[in-house]
């Protein structure tokens, strides 16, 4: 350590950075250990209301800080250093930016001068994320002209906005250091350090106002009156209509979407991950809420049923292949309602695209409808319903497959509890056999670019962010790929319910037609053999494996009493998972024909 | 299965795209599970040539195939799904780049309708890895019209050549496919299957010609002749000289370079990963072949030396700092021989800079000189790697420290052996520890990025490529960021010996001025206090902890003889180590320049 209190450029820099960060509301940052970012570690370790998440391994790190964004909607900001460090949180990035989650990238970089020599770690960083990111910048080397000064400061501000506004999602800011990275003084920065009015006294670039640099807002997008009043008309005039809510990982305005439901009368089809199909909503939404539409929509159930007129879309492409299709196939009017503009919209059905907040289109709308559907449109949704959760009911306690367990999860889960989900399997099963629920589940998955590659630490991430308890239900892939992230529990102090569904490989294989090919055990479904039992030791948490409902029930409701991490393994086997499947669906399509 | 041999154009069209790569010289590729591939992974799967590794972690993958193109020189095809996939390569696409090592990347993508509409896994991979690929197509989609047939395996041919010419490196094809992906019949494609002649008859498009479609074949770059003698008469015209020989992936021509010094009478500067330090030429130059220039070059021992007049360098910038120093403070003409064009050359200092094949510059120069250099400035080489080859060999029977064990390792390893070492500090100090031997080591790292992520891979995937025993010598936090890689060692059927330097954390950094910060534990240095034992019961090797010099060598000496793999971990304080190489070197430079 040194007496002056700013020993060179570097350190007054990168505290000048983060101090503007954490006035813009950033409570903590995810950091890579690593040489050429010394400026910005250190700064941001010493700032006094910043908390410090330290990951070894830079892919883990970006899925931790994705996880916490989509818990608090708050990027947290990602420190590493040069070289291929940066590139391992490419595939976070590519997350962020397809769910639209907010995120601040910061990698250290050589000075101008070594890229493109052969200089150590130096690589090109410049652009490194391509189109993923929403804002990139490659800042100026640290100085302390005021002009530079103020861009920096200026830059932090911008840089949280581009990352959090109508369209969140990832920035990326490329900082460039030179030696001395480390707070020792540096004489050619001044002798005797760097003065406090380093900024050459000029007032703006010196201090902040009461704040942040520059205060930064955002306003909300209002729907135009007459697209309002022409969407209440249509839906005034539609006896059949639905609201189907996609997944939505800046959070849908349940309550704005209750009365648009209760004022329009139409079935809501929730996608798990969208925020509406748990809630204390759920209990004060008059008609139906829907969560088995992955089970009943289609043929052998609903073909018979008579298109809707109209339908009122809020997220993302929805999770369940057969309510896409079913969207798809109906004639009728879909009105999307999508305030970042992305045009999230596989099928290409829609009929109109407005870009405007989702909670400002259903209060105007709800506002302006005085007459509601017809009664029998929403009694056929309500059976249906009634149909699956009665079948899902007796499923669970007859034989136990993948999807009894993601049923058990939800219906147990403590009020409140974060629930995250992996993709391949567990989300889809989530999606038909997670029972809508008056209970504060925060239910998140991965689902903008539907990796496996990092849902620990994106778990772990939501999970620092909350005093809910937080359970993660995953696969054996995913639990593998991401082992490295299982490190968060102790360095980053984050408890969890790891729910393991073991089927040793990739299960959702059985689903394709390339089951009956002859590469199949080898090439896809691709059993590893791996016992994971040693990861208790290894990484410091309780590992348990269970068999059947019964000691699964109470396996995960002690463990998400308790403190400290409890991995619940419980194995399957995948064809047999997928035959209760669809003998469910059959049975249930059956009846809901029958009727 | 169907009966027909070709059921739809995806299938034909990979079989082809195989076909042509396995004529072209691949006889392996590296395939992570997923859906979208399935036509690749198929082809290859079912090629009788080719060698399927599958990987689950795409990081891993991209790590191993890189690993086998150091030891082969050929590209090891990669395969992997649409999404977040194709992100993991990225760590291992820049290692590739700056290294210059062959890559082929194989990314499966969905069909150009659907990018940017929010389909499931569907993010946006044109240009995935920037310009860090040396070529990139964004691939047509399967079709069976005779010019598209004629492209597809035209550009099987460009991408090798691309991959191995004389800049080698990474290409990135995107291949796009419509569903159905499996190997069934497509009524579209025609009712029944895809006809054998599915390029409409025409003859080329239809088959290749007696092996490849396109034979290929690359000029060596030879010198100017005016530039040789130029060389040449510098050369003569020299009392004191130097062979520096950098990293260089792709292996330096030792037998031209032995010629070179023999006939120049120069000292070679062998940096350990340029082929130079270790094979059976040591024994057969004349002049001293150095690897202790590391602890001797520089204050306190050369700086009274005179600077030398000339000096020839090959591969890219030397591994060694002190090396690297000494050269941009010498005023000398400086001539650097580089085939790629890549300006490897950090300090800016060469005078010259001739892009020709080292071999035949080699060659042709010492074809030309018949004068060589001073006795008293080789006698001083001479002299100083003595002083410092007596002082490590006491040292290491004294105490043991982290650079005794890469002392250790060159010294004992069976004679052929690939070794891989990782960044961080093990290069450092077998750069500083590793003696000249005339013993066939290979030796490998990742140097061109100098990344931690993905040293297991690669070394895994170089011992893939070879019958020799593989040697890891790696630190803990590098072993701890792969430790996917390990899964390699059972589904791939490598067998290695891993030696684990442990130090609980960064050890680097205690040589860098932040050790004396207060966030240095913290942040810098990071403990993790991970128990690394149950990786030998998660990943089946054997893990053995020894302690001392005596029990290092017998458990290194019994592993490389036996099959399977064995973790030797070795435990340090990393501050010890460092004292250990301060006074080592100081006492060297001591002795040096007391004479």
């Amino acid at each position: 350590m040194t007496d002056v209190s700013h020993p060179n450029v570097n350190t007054l820099w990168a505290e000048t950075l983060v101090a503007e960060l954490a006035a813009g509301g950033v409570d903590a940052v995810c950091v890579s250990p690593g040489s050429r970012s010394t400026p910005l570690t250190v700064a941001f370790a010493e700032h006094p209301d910043v908390t410090v998440y330290s990951h070894l391994d830079e892919r883990s790190s970006a899925f931790f800080a994705l996880g916490r964004a989509k818990r608090t909607g708050e990027p947290t900001p990602l420190v590493c250093t040069s070289g291929t460090a940066a590139a391992n949180f490419h595939p976070a990035v590519i997350e962020a930016a397809q769910s639209g989650v907010p995120m601040l990238l910061l990698t250290a970089d050589r000075p101008p001068e070594l890229i493109d020599s052969g200089a150590n770690q130096t690589v090109d960083q410049e652009k490194l994320y391509g189109d993923a990111v929403r804002w990139y910048r490659d800042m100026p080397e640290p100085a302390a002209r005021p002009r530079t000064v103020r861009m920096l400061r200026t830059t932090m501000a911008r840089a949280l906005t581009e990352a959090t506004g109508s369209d969140p999602g990832p920035v990326h800011l490329n900082c460039r250091f030179q030696k001395p990275l480390e707070p020792t003084p540096a004489p050619e920065d001044g002798p005797d350090g760097v003065p406090d009015d380093w900024a050459d006294g000029d007032r703006l670039a010196a201090e902040g106002r009461d704040g942040p640099f520059v205060r930064t807002s955002q306003g909300t997008s209002e729907p135009p009156s007459g697209d309002v009043a022409r969407i209440a008309r249509a839906v005034e005039s539609a006896d059949r209509g639905l609201v189907v809510a996609g997944p939505a990982d800046d959070g849908l305005g349940a309550e704005a979407l209750t009365s648009l439901a209760n004022a329009t009368g139409f079935p809501v089809l929730a996608d798990p991950l969208s925020d509406l199909r748990y809630g204390p909503h759920v209990d004060r939404i008059d008609p139906p809420v829907c969560g088995g539409y992955d089970a009943y929509l289609g043929s052998g159930a609903t073909e018979s049923w008579v298109d809707p007129e109209i339908v009122l879309r809020v997220g993302a492409s929805p999770t369940s292949k057969p309510l896409r299709h079913y969207l798809r196939d109906a004639d009728c009017r879909q009105i999307l309602v999508d305030p970042s503009g992305r045009w999230s919209e596989a099928e290409f059905t829609a009929t109109d695209h407005l870009v405007a907040d989702e909670d400002a289109v259903a209060r105007a709308v709800a506002e302006r409808v005085t007459e509601s559907g017809a009664r029998a449109w929403r009694d056929r949704f309500e059976t249906a319903e009634r149909v699956h959760w009665d079948a899902v009911s007796d499923a669970v306690t007859d034989r136990y497959w993948e999807g009894g367990v993601l049923a058990d999860v939800t219906a147990h889960a403590p009020n409140p509890t974060t629930v995250f989900v992996s993709n391949s399997m567990p989300v889809r099963d989530l999606d038909r056999f997670g029972e809508p629920r008056a209970a504060d589940l925060t239910v998140l998955g991965n689902r903008g670019a539907s990796g496996i590659d990092g849902i620990t630490s994106t778990a772990l991430g939501a999970g620092s962010a909350t005093p809910d308890p937080l359970v993660l239900v995953t696969g054996d892939l995913a639990y593998y790929h991401d082992m490295n992230g299982l490190l968060a529990l102790s360095r980053c102090g984050v408890d969890a319910t790891i729910v393991l569904l073991n089927n040793d490989g990739g299960g959702i294989f059985h689903a394709l037609p390339i089951e009956d090919h002859d590469t199949f055990e080898e090439q896809f479904k691709t059993p590893h053999g791996l016992d994971f039992g040693p990861t208790g030791d290894l990484y410091g948490l309780a590992y348990r494996r269970v068999d059947g409902r019964g000691s699964f029930v109470d396996a995960f409701t002690e463990s998400v009493e308790s403190d400290g991490t409890q991995v619940v393994e419980v194995c399957f086997d995948a064809e047999a998972s997928h035959a209760v499947r669809d003998d469910l669906t059959a049975r249930v399509r059956d009846a809901i024909a029958s009727r």
